[in-house]
């Protein structure tokens, strides 16, 4: 370690206050310090230090669960959740708790309450003490019935009605007179007649008369049944007296996004090469292809960028340094003389025909997703207009994409943190909202990790206060923090590892460090077995089966995924050698695809995404959970979700080998499956329709890739008798 | 789940002010609005959410360790700690970054700094990418040399100069062109020159002639060596560009206490009980029992309350309900006609005769530690005085202590949340107040889970403020999160489970929860293996193995321990039939001891405090881990701490069969202690001084607990070579 160095006084906003504030010390309180019997030198407190203005609230609120980094990035779900919020509850002493989560969406005056309860596990009643949740854990949940950002957070009180009751109870039960308590109990009572407002008259006759029974009741059994009875209970929780609620504050946020935030299913191909007869394609060739495309259960059509393409240092065919007249370049190389990130490629059609485009898409069930990549290709008109925008070099030239000795001499990257970069995050926020304005709700971004996740903080958050429906995926193929700190940054979705994650242990550990950990509460994946970028190896060494267990592993183990088609369906495989990369790459020149090849995987594809539609388990991450299988080559997984009591569980058995058939047995989490050891249990393949009854952790399977690599079971309980149960066989 | 109930406006400070703030806009931002070629009924972007005025820091940085509650509570620390401190910086794109760990002694306006590295792990240089810390995770170290409050926090930036001559190797190594770099090099150069500050003229001088170097240096190869100069870099170092850095807010805090607020040895006594021939005794006959409790090793004596002894409903001996007028009553019930809780009881002698005996203490290494009881008895001065700070029943009778249907009518709680609260708890603080001024500088508080915890946070506070080498002892025996909740609100040491933790499974995953996870930042366990209040069963029925090996864990389980003697070194086992309570209990009538019994287990805790004051590693709690046995009866662990470089590691074997003799196994986690599978070790047993040599990770021990349950081992590594080694032995 370094010796330490004296800085200058570094600015800081956290100067303590507490030596420049002045209270009026009340007389008393001088009275109060004098009384202290200061016997030595030891200097005296001072008068100052009053107790804090709050210090009746003696209910302390902590570890409130979900949240993110304590409440510096919003969590995230989707619209119809519930959402459950646990906190801890600590009161000093036996008093009884009643607390609240409150809640309201961001803007609205009003909050509404959903009531705490003791955490599940926790029973309700530990008649030892006056402990309600005795590991002083609460829980509440609320629905999120709306797109937008909500507040959350959590109210709690010392009940004193129920700390009466509870004592009462207990003393009557030793038999011990309790004339006084009870007369104790009216003045509670009293208090609360005196809290009722003008609204609750009926209230306040009803407390008034239980009031008085409780002073003069007829006996004293009477006096304790009226103070026992539910509907004083009722009242009393009704007019609660909450003077000395501690409200936690500030309150958390969760953003509450559209369900495809969450649950999606991408299909990315170019517009450009869905021309016939090799012709530069157009947006009304592309609205052609929608109807393939929706029929294999897809809900997102992705473009790449769709703006004019530079010309200088364009690139050529699978990304030469030099293009020849013909080459269409990279779509990625945004902007030239006839538009930037605002315009349409002239070869594609008219913005209007963009606008058809997206309009046939939605008669299709078709969200359209464009590709926003923030960057120009030298020829972008905002390279003359705003040079600003941009580094220069020594020389006065502009600074040129560069991962030394790399250089990428057709793209010019932003200077987001130059002195203009004011107007340039202006203008780049304005690119979303034109293409907002076209109808574009979904947003692929390009390497968000190589502009400041501050820009996209701002960015996301501002648009998404107009736009709360908006969705943003980030293709982040970089580190774990920085692609979670896009997420925390406001991306909905975010591109994975999947794509190199192939055997049995890194497919568990990287899904449970998804799912087991806090980063569920913002990361959510997006699970691709190929993208134009890239064509691992396994994929170019594989087989049809190899294709058809990537497709499944994506489908099942995130509630988003996605594919580059037409390769992806038809099994293309020949790379860029030494590369995982499509020779012939798109990205650098038009292809045609055969897509009525038999070969292909559509109705795989399509039954995949059925399968994903019919089973709520797997439109969200939750409740994923991997069991044994005692043969490496065999990966066993599971997910549960529970809506409105109804369980969905599907549990999923993959063989990884593309070329051998594998058996093994399976040690079933039996717990995790909502199943009991000694009941039997249906498991019905959705991809092969057979059904088999299985009891017990136990199964055996055998998976032969030339047939089907994968089993999707869904997994049904034993309901009522066996009888009913062999109905469904 | 409830249905949701709406609510009236309840008050919240969390309206968003976005919507009230105005901003001045400039035209060119209405231009760049202007710009948005808003083409649908999409509603525009509000021109006044301009991006962000720090809009050009581009490190993020998150996940600062240690903490607690993200900062809402202090961690602690003793003085003389180095304090490691971690974070995750994060940037976009491929740059270099620099930070520091800015810290500070609360109140000074200056911050002091230390650099940080890559986290221990990382690499300092990964050559495929320009990542310095390839997880992201960066560390600094600073040295707490001050006891009291300390702020720091994490200051990070893009090291601009670091990110230039990382490139330019690379395009060097590359043999590229590096003209117009090295160019670039210079205004980076000549930009720091510019900020050197008047006194760094040197600097200044120094940093012009590399700039003129790297412009007209005589060929390319003197300009990149001058450019790569390592005084070229730390000139640059020295003049770094932080205009773009950010400055994680607010700073976290670290309290720093005097040591014995974690490594401490707590004797507790009566000294009412030290009188000779059955007297009561007094401050004067307790210091004559200083020197017999220094010389066992001790430093803190603790003493029950010392004030008057209420009269009315005192309690006779064993806690019986009727008292005879020679009995003495319990020190718990505070107060009478002689006084309160500033007094001293008569019989004790004065206040001048306890300042003595602090003195006197003193002068035997020993600090002198008060039981605080935040309870009057009915005769308490402040009940006449003071009817404002008590509850009143419905009869006007003061509301004694009661946990339904047990009532406790020679005690009467304070009413801490009621409408006289601030003079109350003014006056209670000035209690403390009183006690400083006599020397006292550690309190034992009593039962402070039935006080509310917003008091704790204000009284310890505060004083904390005058007196940072207070220290108090929360006497809390309660639900986990009560008592960390307390530890939170300031105390710095906490009773515990210990005394009901017996067996290995009990010890392990109780010592695990307070060591493996963040408790540890912020909670101080004290092992007791008895108090006035507990005679566990183990002691009742055990034999002196027992309270040996009682002993030796909570003293080598936790840096502080404590025991309730002479009943513990006399091994006192009489208990009230059917409870964990002594017979005869101190609490309620005068005990003499025969301390010279031959019996005492003086030289067993004498040998135990003198091992803990010789081996630092027994002095804190990190670095505890626990060692497999093949016996369950046979617990093993050991604790590491490195201390300026020098490795101090105990393994600590205990028989917990007090009866029998035990063999077995251990399984020793060899990383844990840092040793090599390969070389051999010396274990020396601290209690018998007996030595063994072992090697690699199985061992087997033997305890007879008629000799000695316990083996503490120090484990000395092998240093320099077989001879050397043998020297040891």
């Amino acid at each position: 370690m370094a010796s330490p160095s004296r800085i200058g006084a570094v600015t800081s906003s956290v100067v303590s206050s507490k030596f420049r504030r002045v209270y009026i010390t009340t007389l008393k309180s001088v009275a109060a310090i004098l009384a202290l019997r200061n016997g030595g030198g030891v200097p005296m407190i001072d008068p100052r230090d009053r107790p804090p203005a709050n210090s009746h609230r003696r209910v302390v609120i902590d570890a409130i669960r979900p949240n993110v980094d304590d409440g510096k990035h919003p969590i995230k779900r989707v619209i119809g959740d519930r959402l459950l919020v646990e906190a801890d509850l600590l009161v000093d002493g036996h008093d009884r708790l009643a607390g609240v989560v409150a809640y309201r969406r961001k803007g609205s005056l009003e909050w509404l309450e959903t009531p705490l309860s003791p955490a599940a596990g926790a029973p309700r009643e530990v008649d030892a003490a006056a402990v309600q949740a005795p590991d002083d854990r609460w829980c509440g949940e609320l629905v999120l019935d709306a797109i937008g950002q909500w507040e959350y957070t959590v109210i709690a009180w010392v009940d004193s009605w129920a700390s009466w009751t509870w004592g009462l109870r207990r003393k009557v039960a030793a038999g011990q007179s309790v004339d006084i308590d009870l007369r104790g109990g009216a003045s509670l009572v009293a208090a609360a007649a005196e809290r009722t407002s003008a609204d609750a008259a009926v209230d306040r006759v009803a407390l008034r008369r239980v009031e008085q029974l409780l002073r003069e009741g007829p006996d004293t059994g009477a006096r304790i049944a009226t103070a026992l009875a539910a509907e004083t209970g009722a009242l009393m929780r009704a007019h609660a007296d909450r003077d000395g609620a501690t409200t936690y504050d500030p309150p958390f946020i969760v953003v509450v996004d559209p369900p495809r935030a969450r649950f999606s299913s991408w299909y990315e191909m170019f517009p450009r090469s869905c021309g016939s007869n090799g012709k530069h394609g157009t947006f009304r060739d592309a609205e052609d292809r929608l109807p393939y495309i929706a029929e294999m259960g897809f809900d997102v059509v992705y473009l790449p960028p769709i703006h004019p393409i530079g010309r200088r240092h364009r690139k050529g065919p699978d990304n030469s340094l030099t293009a020849s007249p013909g080459d269409p370049g990279s779509p990625w190389a945004v902007g030239d003389a006839a538009g930037g990130h605002c315009s349409v490629h002239p070869e594609l059609g008219t913005l209007e025909d963009f606008r058809s485009f997206v309009r046939a898409a939605r008669e299709h069930g078709l969200d359209v997703a464009l590709d926003i990549a923030f960057q120009a290709s030298p020829d972008h008109p905002w390279v003359g207009e705003h040079p600003e925008w941009f580094v220069r070099r020594a020389d006065g030239s502009i600074q040129y994409a560069e991962n030394p000795p790399k250089r990428y001499q057709d793209i010019y990257p932003f200077d987001f943190t130059g002195p203009a970069r004011d107007s340039l995050w202006l203008e780049l926020r304005a690119v979303f909202s034109h293409w907002i304005a076209q109808g574009v709700m979904i947003f692929r971004v390009d390497n968000p990790h190589t502009k400041p996740i501050p820009f996209w903080s701002w960015c996301i958050g501002t648009l998404k206060e107009r736009h709360p429906e908006l969705i943003f995926l980030a293709e982040a193929f970089t580190r774990p923090k920085i692609m979670y700190g896009l997420a925390k940054a406001g991306f909905s979705l975010s591109y994975t590892y999947f794509a190199w994650r192939t055997s049995k242990a890194e497919l568990t550990d990287y899904v449970r460090s998804l799912v087991n950990t806090e980063v569920r509460e913002y990361f959510r994946p997006s699970f691709w077995p190929n993208t134009p970028d890239i064509l691992p190896e396994h994929l170019q060494l594989g087989t049809r089966a190899t294709f058809i267990a990537r497709a499944v592993l994506a489908a099942t183990l995130s509630p988003s995924w996605g594919i580059y088609g037409p390769p992806f369906e038809l099994q293309e495989q020949k790379a860029r050698p030494g590369a995982e990369e499509y020779a012939g790459n798109e990205k650098y020149q038009l292809r045609s695809w055969d897509l009525s090849s038999p070969h292909s995987l559509r109705p795989v594809l399509r039954r995949l995404n059925q399968i994903r539609r019919d089973n709520p388990a797997l439109q969200r991450l939750e409740g994923t959970v991997f069991h044994e299988t005692d043969n490496d080559l065999l990966i066993c997984y599971s997910r549960q979700s529970e809506i409105d009591g109804e369980a969905s569980t599907l549990l999923v058995v993959v063989n990884l080998d593309p070329h051998h058939s594998h058996s093994g047995w399976l040690s079933l989490d039996l717990n995790a499956l909502g199943l009991s050891p000694e009941a039997g249990f249906q498991v019905h393949d959705l991809i092969s329709d057979a059904r088999y009854l299985w009891k017990g952790s136990r199964a055996f399977v055998t998976l032969d890739p030339a047939a089907m690599p994968a089993h999707i079971f869904r997994v049904r309980r034993h309901v009522r008798s066996e009888r009913t149960f062999e109905y469904y066989l």
